[in-house]
């Protein structure tokens, strides 16, 4: 019997992607006072920074902003102003300071879900900014857990289902990344409805995914979340 | 009864502040190539720089890095070079790629109450660094849980209590800070051991805390802590 629906947050719950691609645009025109930005792959290098500093920062805007500060003197040469330098850690304030949007119809889809199920929202970034934007959004209430996580990988969701006590089977993600709420979650043993997002970041593309008819549904907006819940509670009631 | 065993992590498993000190002292020979850092008080600015970023940014080392580079940009009014800002990336990469040192006896002290009582782990800082810094102490394999939370207050320690499904009075925290370790834990009704260290941050400093000899013990060093933990444990089992 299905008992906990996981929501994921950025791009889920709330926009995010689209707001990180519009720092992206502030910062190339930041660099485009000292390169070509036309020939040099701004986003490229930014991407293989960022790929690099994972390891070390992990996800969230402040990994971020340092990754556009390496990137800006690297590909200035050294030669870009502690004035524009300032400027992107203040890009970076941007993104942490940003209003949360919520995505429209999401607030009625998790109360919905939230009258039938424990409902916990799963998210992996930056705690403390994390954390503020669940208290921004209005939706904590709804909330009985908030689960932040460096990784969202089959290790972290057995850990958190263990500490809610529950199976696998037991257990329910919605989201919009394939990687991150979708194939983790199948991988062991749960079911997910996917909610693509229009734009996906580049290290979040999942290559070779194969869809599980049985265990997942796709739904294409936030109203269809609790339907698509509905019916994947009734195929968990045939594995008791 | 006593049943649970919270333990602090920086300066109370392992050695932090002096490291972040060492790393300040790099940022002020830096600075001194473009300021007289005799006369200007870079400690006190970038303290200030921090104190109003952490509504921002939280606890961590990415945040102190990109508070470092704001104090920078300021105090040299905007003249130093972005070679040197990237050095000052460096030195946050540096903390947080530092090894983990643990302090003397500690990892015997934690094995010792993990045999009596369940233990957890409470930290408060960036989730990424945090857990990266478990992983490398080789202490994981006795805390059944690590709970990195954005604040140590009393409605973190009842939220965390809640989550263990127990009381106050079945808790007990072990940490070196008496306003994240020691008092909110005493204000919600638990029992704590401080285990002083010997340099504490400047935003971490407690004004006017009043002692509860009923409650606390204060232990010089770690190999102390299992008998203080039972000591208390004694007055807990009054409780009931």
């Amino acid at each position: 019997m299905l008992k906990l629906v996981g929501f994921d947050a950025d791009d889920t719950l709330w926009h995010s992607e689209g707001f990180y691609r519009e720092v992206h645009g502030h910062f190339e025109t930041i660099l485009g006072q000292y390169i070509d930005i036309g020939n040099a792959n701004v986003h490229d290098h930014l991407l293989e920074v960022e790929r690099t500093n994972i390891k070390l920062f992990g996800y969230g805007a402040k990994g971020m902003t340092l990754s556009m500060l390496e990137t800006a003197v690297a590909m200035t040469a050294e030669r870009i102003s502690a004035h524009h330098l300032h400027e992107i850690i203040q890009l970076g304030k941007e993104v942490l300071n940003h209003p949360v949007e919520l995505l429209d119809g999401i607030a009625d889809a998790v109360a919905e879900v939230a009258r039938e199920y424990q409902v916990v929202l799963i998210t992996k970034g930056d705690l403390f900014h994390q954390e503020s934007k669940v208290a921004r959004s209005g939706l904590s209430p709804l909330f009985g857990r908030i689960e932040i996580v460096s990784e969202k990988d089959p290790i972290t969701y057995r850990r958190v289902l263990s500490e809610f006590g529950l199976q696998p089977q037991q257990f329910l993600m919605v989201g919009n990344s394939l990687n991150s709420d979708v194939a983790p979650v199948l991988k062991v043993g749960g079911f997910a409805v996917h909610v693509p997002y229009p734009l996906t970041w580049a290290l979040d593309h999942h290559e070779g995914f194969i869809a599980d008819d049985e265990r997942m549904r796709t739904v294409e907006s936030s109203a269809q979340i609790p339907v698509a819940v509905r019916e994947l509670a009734l195929k968990a009631a045939r594995f008791h």
